[in-house]
């Protein structure tokens, strides 16, 4: 199967490398030469692709507005399969409804990242036992998912959801955004400043994705601004707790959250 | 060097562990009976201690409060060095220092462990590279931290950084307790609920440890309570930053706090 993926980052270039070890025919195409040349040195590819001719599936891994911009602007084979792994869903399956199109569009968000970016990062397993979100709507074509979760389980997904793009965002709010915006916020502390010497796993787990690509996430954040509203007030409200319960010197109280947290990550643990 | 271990949870017996791979006589003392036997078979101690008798350094791996009573009441060998693993060390340094002792304090705190407790996740290799922090005063005796130190380079671990028992529960507070806050927090959350599916490496990594033994835990927060406080007041404030910035859809301000954040985190990186 002819597939062009546009956009050799981490993830293209790892879409890229899984399904051309898994057989398929792979062609890569990025603004900039130099990752082509990395993806054909590294055998990600089997060549460039300068438009999307011939393709039968094309999988976009851009940045967001970029991903919108292609979306409704690309030129794309008729009937072609056209996937974005674009990190919020409803916004792209808007610029995708917005017109009658002559490709068959399905929402696909992978799961699997490094805390760095580039063609550097990625690799042919990045997504072995890895997640991943395929969204559709009534306007899916069934056939086309058909070919995109096989195209999955080639590169190595785990657990593949379909759901739909509402759905999507308003977890992903919490299972991912949230998640870098605590990390950023964490590593912010004057007193973290000064704190090597003094650290272990936890500090290290918490503020490891910290290093956000600010342009990327507040893009991301923006289209996903009122789902990630509600999980950071949440998140706020529920600090605020073990805060009042600090001030007060209340240990029952301060006894009684840790426990709901931890039996809410055992729940969570035996559900995977 | 004859050693005592009291506690066999996950440091305890990972101390016995690492300090017997490394050639010294160690003993292990518990309240039940279980770990001793546990301890024994898998070759991490000589033999059961019931007594403090004969040790010539002895360290607690005990919960808080009991930590605090044995500092006060535990019947040491005169000149013995007695060191505490206690997740604060103000508290510790005050009991101890409230009678003149018979016996020479140091203060450690190993910067490792895991999200499991209890000896069946020990292992002579926990501290591996770790860092450790040695708590001293000007009540400190030099050559019992010069012993504590080698040790500590036996049991493998990396940077031993020595300060004041006031500037490790100052870090600390923020390389850990808040850690394990956050992420008891973040899980709590009523969307993570059927989060899965949808997780990818950032999320196990910010509610990793949010299975945190909750009596030990309240203990260590009460005992930190005013810099804990302050540490959680400022993540608060920080994440208010990004929630108005978001809620007035204000992308210049987001994209700004994430470069702090992120440029914060590259600092960090570059001291270690």
């Amino acid at each position: 199967m002819k597939i062009i993926v546009n956009g050799l980052g981490i993830i293209g270039a790892s879409l890229c490398a899984s399904l051309r070890a898994a057989g398929h025919e792979v062609y890569g195409r990025n603004r900039s030469r130099e990752p082509i040349g990395y993806a054909l040195e590294h055998g990600y590819i089997d060549g460039e692709a300068t438009s999307y001719d011939g393709a039968e599936v094309i999988f976009l891994a851009l940045p967001p507005e970029i991903t919108l911009r292609e979306l409704t602007q690309g030129r794309f084979p008729d009937g072609a399969i056209v996937s974005d792994i674009c990190g919020v869903k409803v916004a792209a399956e808007e610029a995708v409804y917005a017109e009658r199109r002559n490709y068959r569009y399905v929402g696909t968000h992978p799961m699997a990242g490094k805390e760095t970016s580039g063609i550097r990062s990625a690799s042919p397993d990045l997504f072995a036992r890895a997640n991943l979100v395929v969204t559709v709507s009534e306007r899916t074509d069934a056939s086309a998912v058909s070919v995109v979760r096989r195209l999955a389980k080639d590169m190595g997904f785990g657990k593949i959801t379909t759901c739909t793009a509402q759905e999507h965002d308003r977890m992903i709010a919490v299972t991912s955004q949230l998640a870098h915006v605590v990390a950023n916020a964490y590593v912010r502390s004057e007193t973290a400043r000064s704190a090597h010497g003094f650290t272990g796993g936890s500090f290290q787990d918490m503020t490891r994705v910290a290093g956000v690509d600010e342009e990327m996430w507040t893009q991301l954040y923006l289209y996903n601004r009122e789902n990630l509203l509600a999980e950071t007030d949440g998140l706020i409200r529920r600090l605020e707790e073990y805060r009042d319960a600090l001030a007060a010197g209340d240990g029952e109280k301060l006894r009684g959250l840790l426990r709901e947290g931890r039996l809410a990550r055992e729940e969570y643990l035996k559900k995977q």
